[in-house]
């Protein structure tokens, strides 16, 4: 499998697509932990250009890269390209968007830090014209 | 790379290997998360036959397996065969070990769940009379 074909995730089951305003693209969710956890943990899996919009955590995030090619950018920073094996850890409050490449599927877990803080805030879609700007 | 060839770990940097009485064989930990995340993540990875002790977390871990065999057993009950893209969500105080096959490397994220509840309580090792009827 090429990390250009990761359409049925690398390691965790991919699990189900999920409408969502807060997405531009197709993306799967598989939850790996029970509800009520205290450190929840999902596979995601974004389909090449699949993005999230801006966002918040109130009590961060950590995501695992698993497989594909893709992004994580803090606003007003430049973005940082991720491959599989990276690890970044969401400070609380900090504004981000995360996703795939162009040409690329990614995977990520994605750790919920303090869950018991609330869920995320969602803001604004990351714009076709700056995220097609990316290399 | 095959399955049984997982000595250079499979996604995340096997890290560095650790001398401790509380394993049988040779392991290598790589610490994903900074000191003091309230979900502090590990990759660990276990050369063929290496496992850990019987223990106890206080607050609970989640394995989550990225590549290799290996086992995972809760004391009074049957081991349970591991592989990648298995989770295992380990209860608070339940007495278990986990490990690689004798013939195959193993390497799974461990995320400690509330680590304030304080660290693993160590007791005695798995036998190896028990570990090598394992199948």
């Amino acid at each position: 499998m090429s990390t250009n074909d990761l359409s049925h995730s690398v390691i965790f089951p991919i699990g189900e697509t999920f409408e969502s305003n807060n997405f531009t693209g197709t993306v799967w969710l598989n939850r790996l932990t029970p509800a009520g956890s205290a450190c929840p943990i999902g596979n995601v899996t974004f389909e090449p250009g699949c993005r999230n919009s801006w966002h918040t955590h109130p009590g961060g995030q950590i995501l695992l890269v698993t497989g594909g090619r893709g992004y994580y950018q803090e606003w007003g920073k430049p973005a940082q390209k991720l491959h599989a094996g990276d690890v970044v850890s969401i400070p609380a409050d900090v504004k981000h968007w995360h996703g795939a490449a162009k040409d690329s599927w990614f995977v990520h877990l994605a750790v919920e830090v303090h869950p018991e803080k609330g869920p995320a805030t969602w803001l604004e879609p990351v714009a076709d014209e700056e995220y097609n700007k990316l290399q």
